[in-house]
């Protein structure tokens, strides 16, 4: 078999661990298998690097910061490959340029346009394990660029695809992806299986375990990813196309805790008026999540309340106050003490038992919904910060996903 | 002008340090100059990478070693080029793969074949200063490669070459070339200028002015080059071909602590001996310094003594007690206690003088000579070590270097 294994940066925390790692990789190449190896910086490298860019003042300096970062990926790459080749397996550092990933010239945050992989083909047929630096590519003018924070699991899919391989291993602390968060939810267990379409609805759960533009890279290209712990030799989650037939319509509960609530009241109760809320966000580059409108108890007008990513909550201010001006509202009411609890699974939209198993939940444990938005395959309800926890205790519990 | 600035590690020690050398860049640039900036890895960088490498068994992994420690020059060129952007003059780090220099794949010592500086020139025409790594190209098949330790200075002189600049200015922490290395000779003075066949035979000393490597591509390419301070605004020594008619016959005294001599006592007295044995160190890559051969004092046998770099010394032991029984020689004798002391300057072909000149002072002093050996611009004497500080100091007196 083909495979593409990556290993992010807590896998590679020390060069004890790293050489862990290569006895692992090593044995897998010792089976017979042809192992491409991704990696991401060691440690807390990148933060040390971002760190003495900013004691030159640099953090801004267009291109320069990407060249500066890559180094971290570099420097994991090259002791891997010595790790490994010492163990027997030949092995050879390889930066994003020299693997052919070609990509956008947005420096720190470059997306992949083309993977030609001559170089790593080569040393394949050579008989040589190829070891990449994830998070980084080339672009057309010859520039060296990153993919943006975490963009080593995209390195590792968009070779998966561009190699042909038989499936994609993302390592990392945890065994994959849960029915919720083991932190919150103590019972909660370890998935054998997931969509594409749920492992993006539970991104802001599966953040810590998968990225999702390569998620998004995953579906797109039909890449079979299986998401492992690099410390436990548990199966862990793969994630694939799915079947068509759910065993439960309800796969996980996820919570995201980053969400803030930005309200505009008092604005005219006309059609439009949150058509063009949305659109002011829209080209400020904002993600809005959810958008409920009522009409106000006085006056005959409206409240319009959405939410953004805490990422964007300061522009999103800024933009929403700008807005309110446009349409003489009365007042922009801001509520951060808000946490989004969301079910997920491809049977919830033919299930209509789903959404009142999970009003019922709440209600019984007395939470209070403050907006509710319903997808293909997820139902979210904004609840107070404090709730949270609670809230995704009994609804994990409701759907009986601790069996 | 278009100029090529080198700094070297010790001109990188820290970020303040880096910071000074960006204000000093900033203000060359300011004065109207096209600047190529050449950095090599900041302070320590490079022994601690090599330091990582050890942990993981892979000093002697080839490639990956080379593009582990390419990273050290990475680091400087893109905080320094942060410095400069921050500073108000747009710059922009680049790899040695980007700026086209092209090298054999020697993995740890490879020589520059080529330089097509396509990327640099697009860069200098958008008022971009480039910062470019040196010490580190890329081989025809892909694979970077670095040009041994030193290479930096070779990686400038190449590109200022290959840019057409106007001068090549090598920075360092010494304010240029020495009549004698002033830790031994108080009262050796800066020289003002050198030619390039002068400045190799100076190597010894020079070492850590300007590598030997990189003065021969100078000479080849007639780079004119300058050696100086980063810390100082003295002029420093110019490299270039030199004057017809030098104002004196020497121009420095040099002193080289790390030679070994190697006698072959008692093998045939026959023509063909001695380069049987240089044959032997030749083919092991091994350069000889010194020959000498002298008729035995007993059994009409020869003894022949050579001296190699303490670097070589092992290697050249095994080889030489190999060709010693070959030739059915008597013994082995080898005597690390020596130094070799030379009178270099572009006039000792020309004025028969100077060979008397260095024995009486030598005489005078009443410090034996072993070895002797003379060249055009050069006459080297093999003293004790333990004599040699007092003779350089007594042959440079005797020329009046330091007047």
């Amino acid at each position: 078999m083909r495979i593409v294994q990556k290993f992010g940066g807590t896998s590679l925390g020390d060069l004890e661990l790293l050489q862990a790692v290569a006895d692992q990789v090593h044995h897998t190449v010792r089976q017979g298998h042809t192992v491409v190896v991704v990696v991401s910086a060691m440690g807390h490298t990148t933060d040390e690097l971002i760190h003495r860019a900013l004691v030159v003042d640099g953090r801004t300096s267009p291109g320069n910061l990407d060249f500066l970062l890559m180094t971290g990926e570099m420097q994991s790459a090259a002791l891997m490959a010595m790790a490994l080749s010492h163990r027997g397996t030949p092995a050879q550092a390889v930066s994003g340029a020299q693997a052919g990933i070609a990509t956008t010239r947005e420096f720190g945050q470059s997306r992949i346009v083309d993977v030609s992989p001559v170089f790593l083909e080569r040393l394949i047929a050579e008989g040589i394990t190829p070891v990449v630096t994830g998070f980084q590519g080339v672009a057309a003018d010859g520039s060296y660029t990153t993919l943006g924070r975490g963009g080593s699991d995209l390195t590792a899919i968009a070779l998966a695809s561009a190699l042909d391989a038989d499936s994609c291993e993302i390592y990392s602390d945890v065994p994959g992806v849960f029915t919720a968060d083991p932190r919150m939810v103590p019972q909660a267990k370890a998935l054998t299986q997931l969509s594409y379409d749920e492992m993006l609805e539970l991104a802001s759960q599966g953040a810590q375990v998968l990225q999702t533009q390569a998620v998004l890279y995953a579906r797109e290209s039909q890449v079979t990813v299986k998401a492992r712990s690099t410390f436990e030799s548990m199966p862990g989650t793969r994630i694939d196309t799915g079947t068509d037939e759910p065993a439960h319509p309800v796969t996980a509960v996820a919570l995201d805790m980053h969400v803030t609530k930005i309200g505009l009241v008092g604005v005219p109760d006309r059609p439009g008026v949150a058509a063009l809320a949305c659109e002011r966000l829209a080209s400020a580059g904002i993600n809005i999540d959810l958008v409920f409108q009522a009409l106000s108890h006085h006056n005959s007008r409206a409240d319009i309340a959405l939410t953004v990513a805490d990422d964007d909550r300061r522009e999103a201010i800024q933009v929403c106050q700008k807005s309110l001006g446009e349409l003489s509202g009365d007042a922009l009411v801001v509520d951060g003490d808000i946490a989004k609890v969301s079910v997920v699974g491809a049977g919830v939209r033919n299930h209509a038992g789903v959404a009142a198993t999970v009003f019922r939940a709440l209600a019984d444990a007395s939470i209070n919904i403050q907006m509710i938005s319903t997808s293909e395959i997820k139902i979210s309800c904004i609840v107070a910060r404090t709730d949270a926890t609670r809230a995704l205790n009994h609804i994990h519990d409701a759907f009986g996903l601790d069996a």
